[in-house]
């Protein structure tokens, strides 16, 4: 694919345009009063050339799946995101100045609200990831022809997730991933460890397995060699290192401090007239490019994924969730080929290699580095491409805390599961323990959170789901536990089991994971002392079934103790009393992990950690004098 | 400071010390029938040269401030570590065998209840941000002599966090760091992306402003030479790059697979045979060299910080928390010269450049790079050398909330601050609202959590946090908010306020920061109806003071709202409900944002996601039927 020159004509256009998304960022912010119109002015050129010149998209249909993608990382910049969108025709001009207004979509920072947006960036340091697993999608997957563009700030680069994203895009050769450093030296509230140390970033990137090329970022000539290069080159991604000027063209603020984040106020009109001053045609209109001669990506249904064979086990089975989960993905795997599992070097640990070994190249290895785990994660499951599960153990999410946020704003679908949760993982010692999961899961908008306790709920969960929107969060165990479930037994989200029941119940206990088997020991020891208890194994803890608890919980006599393997805040028990907040006359006694574990065999740190049968059979006996 | 080759002798002795270390790794691991031998096999020669050579230790008082210090980074080779100091005479030799026992502190990972640990390790890729903090204290406020070793696995080298760790290093030229990479090729389930690829890493390394050395890991002599130069090199910290093999030395386990994390059970007699027969002095006995000819770190005392002046406001006056926050610090800063200041590029908004303004030296800009910037916070606090202060958006903590986790296993004592809670920030929209972050903290063992809502409460929870064991966290707000307290109001922690009461109120309102605030206001609407209402300031919402909740609670007929600029889950309301679990008769009604916010005014989206004065009145008139 040799290189031809853009016509002159052509490079006056796309400075012109360049020129009037400054101007539109600038008017943008005005109306806001606030923004980040200097920030948006250093990647004028960048868009220009991006959207007019390189670019294939579908005006009609912006989330075509074989359309290119851009992911703006440097999500403050957003204005001049959208001033490229409406240049090219997607909604007029004039609904620019709805930015950042309570009845727009125009938001300070993108989020798919806005249909030509695939996730929510603003939080800095993520577009890359996404970015990565967009790519290998792309690549690998669809097979299709369409590329992705990342636009990272120069600040955003100090972020760790960013060098973990390109370790990954280089390690896999995405050579249809394209990132875009807008170096524009400046940060928040001084300049960047780096400031224009151009060779710098070079020499990283090319060490980190990047066609690296270093241009004048304000140069559109420059830029549309560079993003040539990037298309004819095989086997590696390229990043293009663009030097450029933070308030580009804005006169006395042009690459001056103290201007991040401030629309330019009773400057504005005085730039707007300079930069008018610069634009030749004033009536220029470009068009992207279509989509046309190009691979497309195939059609791909992602709804009713099931398991292709029902649960497989004897009553009394003695089977690890983690392993049924294995299992369970596998199967949903063998129904639908869109179904894919990422890990980070634990996949022996949390059994995704169930997948891999049936389906090798559906597994996608993100070695030790969550944070981009995640991400790609979030990016192969954008356009609705695959079903995404992506598992390591429960206390490294937390690793990734901000990624997962962030994916609730994208609107996310994807499936995360950590294994070894709680203190019953024993010897290994509190720095390998979930014990605040499902309190990180939780806080997440919309999200899902199963917590099976034998391998018959546990596939069922995995199953649910793949079908389920929002984040959705597994949580497994490491011991084995005991099947409890028939085959046949159905399951749904926000619905629990009553596992062991009699009239007589004086108390109600609720347990997930090993805490259930702790309870359903405690219920049994109880009725030796003549207490009979009732016991539910809630399934989903969100949603939680609040219509059983409460009541179960009244004809109990309002007494209910709740146990879980985690930490006190934000878990089980606190949801349970979420659900009792309204109604007066219930009494709950919670157990949990109180204070940082240690490394011990299990039984010995369930007991010790106040947790187990003995522990509940105590506080059932305390409870029963309120 | 030339090279002295150390002689025959001193090399055969290592080399022998090292295989003892082998042994007694394969030995503990045995004993525990869990653990990683082979990922400490590989590590032998590097801890043996590095223990009986190199560092500077003081077996009486292994943290003495003045001692060298080593970051076990791969906190899985714990048995090495253990088995250093124990062949350095710290303890008996024998206590190895009480490896992961539950009363032993020699847990699976290390952990500062041994006294000879700093941080727990063990949640990979954190080790360099410590010793990055440790190294910045010795050379910028120390002054001292004694130098920091982070050793580091090839496999959590993958972590984005190390990158910003190294960058952060080579940035201020710290010449007193020296990382250690075991470049072992073998991950937990499969090869590092990198395997042997040397150059690779030298390349990055030296791209990251490293002296970048590769060396035989198992060759003593080279290990030698690599640490002197390491010591001689200045202005820039040094990355010796060991290419090693995991489980060395161990015959048919040596650099093979699906050996990670896995005692050697019946091959462990036959290895340990081999490797006494590689021993040439059966008693060979070394010691680790004194502290001594050495620039000692100064004597410091961090007790009893106060503010050099009480607060100055008047009543009414319209202060954001945060700036109050800016204030307190650099009045702190002004008592004791230990206080520091650390933030990601964001201090102009959080308000911790105070500090920076008044004492420039004493804040260390981390740019935008969360992970590093905590990490380096526990390490500058290691030792109780310094009071650190960490700052960014209270959101972005989620980005290192992995490492504030294993903060509290390290027992740290840093204190943190995050502004721009919750949906009143405003315009900028979701991604940068803090939503979870009370939430996140709480989970933290040992946490205090300020929620102070105007300027006087803020300066006293500065103080109190700077004199409070444990992690500490202020959340801070964007907008002004009302001074309500007189400037010597006593603040004391787990003790709340009472801001508005009558003997006739029916209900009990709860809001922290903005919507205290709202509370009044719903308080001041509702009298109009002849509804009276109480109104409580929690001050710290861990530990809550659950005395005066109940007993104000009871006193308004068991009812109460609590209204928080968070999600539902684990912030404000969710511990009002723990703290009423056992009392039956209360009812809550609980006001919090139900989803993701968007951008839009402040005043607006209070509103709209359900926290306003006008929600909580509802709200009461709602409860009031209850």
């Amino acid at each position: 694919m040799s290189y031809h020159k853009p016509e002159a004509k052509t490079v006056q256009d796309l400075k012109d345009v360049a020129h009037k998304l400054r101007i539109h960022s600038i008017n943008a912010t005005e109306a806001s009063k606030s923004g980040h119109p200097t920030s948006c002015s250093s990647l004028a050129e960048i868009m220009s050339v991006l959207f007019f010149q390189q670019m294939r998209l579908n005006l009609k249909h912006p989330r075509d799946p074989s359309s290119d993608r851009l992911i703006l990382s440097k999500g403050h910049a957003a204005p001049i995101l959208y001033a490229a969108w409406a240049e090219a025709g997607l909604f007029p001009v004039e609904e620019l100045k709805n930015l950042r207004k309570i009845d727009s979509d125009l938001e300070g920072h993108p989020t798919p609200r806005l249909n030509f947006i695939d996730v929510g960036t603003g939080s800095l340091g993520q577009g890359v990831a996404v970015g990565a697993g967009m790519a290998y999608v792309g690549k690998n997957f669809d097979k299709a022809d369409y590329r992705t563009y990342v636009v990272v700030g120069d600040g955003e680069s100090a972020e760790g997730s960013v060098w973990e994203s390109l370790h990954f895009a280089g390690h896999y050769g995405l050579d249809n991933l394209c990132v875009i450093f807008d170096v524009n030296r400046l940060g928040q509230s001084e300049a960047t460890s780096l400031q224009h140390k151009m060779d710098v970033y070079r020499d990283r990137l090319e060490a980190f397995g990047f066609n690296a090329l270093v241009v004048d970022g304000h140069d559109i000539e420059e830029l549309c060699k560079a993003l040539h290069c990037a298309e004819s080159t095989k086997n590696k991604p390229t990043a293009i290192i663009a030097k450029t000027l933070k308030g580009k063209d804005f006169p006395q603020i042009e690459d001056k401090d103290n201007w991040h984040g401030k629309p330019l106020g009773d400057k504005a009109a005085t730039v707007i007239k300079h930069l008018e001053g610069l634009i030749v045609s004033q009536n220029v209109k470009m068009t992207p490019k279509k989509l046309c001669k190009m691979a497309m990506a195939p059609e791909v249904d992602i709804n009713n994924v099931k398991l292709c064979s029902p649960p497989n086990y004897k009553l009394g089975d003695q089977v690890a969730t983690r392993l049924a989960y294995g299992t369970a993905l596998a199967k949903i795997g063998a129904d639908n080929d869109r179904v894919i599992a990422l890990d980070g070097d634990t996949k022996n640990s949390t059994y995704s290699d169930k997948l891999r070994n049936a389906y090798p190249e559906r597994y996608i290895e993100c070695f030790i580095a969550e944070q981009n785990l995640v991400g790609v994660a979030i990016g192969a499951a954008c356009r609705r491409r695959t079903v995404a599960f992506v598992s390591t153990f429960a206390t490294f999410f937390t690793r990734a805390f901000d990624q997962i946020r962030m994916g609730a704003i994208s609107q996310t679908n994807v499936n995360f599961v950590g294994s070894h949760c709680g203190c019953s993982i024993g010897e290994d010692g509190p720095s390998q323990m979930g014990l605040e999961d499902i309190s990180m899961f939780r806080t997440i908008p919309g999200s899902t959170i199963f917590y099976p306790s034998d391998a018959v709920s546990t596939e069922r969960a995995v199953e649910l789901a793949a079908n389920t929107k929002g984040v959705c969060f597994i949580r497994t165990s490491r011991p084995n536990t005991a099947v409890i479930y028939n085959n046949d037994e159905q399951f749904t989200v926000g619905r629990g089991k009553i596992v062991r029941q009699k009239p007589s119940d004086e108390v109600l206990l609720i347990g997930a994971g090993i805490t259930l088997y702790e309870c359903l020991s405690a219920a049994e020891q109880l009725e030796k002392e003549c207490v009979t208890a009732r016991v539910i194994d809630p399934f989903t803890v969100k949603p939680l079934d609040v219509d059983l608890i409460l009541e179960q919980g009244k004809q109990c006599g309002g007494r209910i103790v709740v146990v879980e393997d985690h930490y006190q805040q934000g878990g089980l028990g606190e949801a349970v009393l979420s659900a009792l907040a309204e109604h007066r006359n219930f009494v709950v006694k919670h157990l949990f992990v109180p204070t940082v574990p240690r490394s011990g065999p299990p039984a010995v740190l369930i007991d010790m950690f106040g947790i187990s049968a003995r522990n509940i059979v105590c506080a059932v006996n305390s409870i029963l004098k309120k």
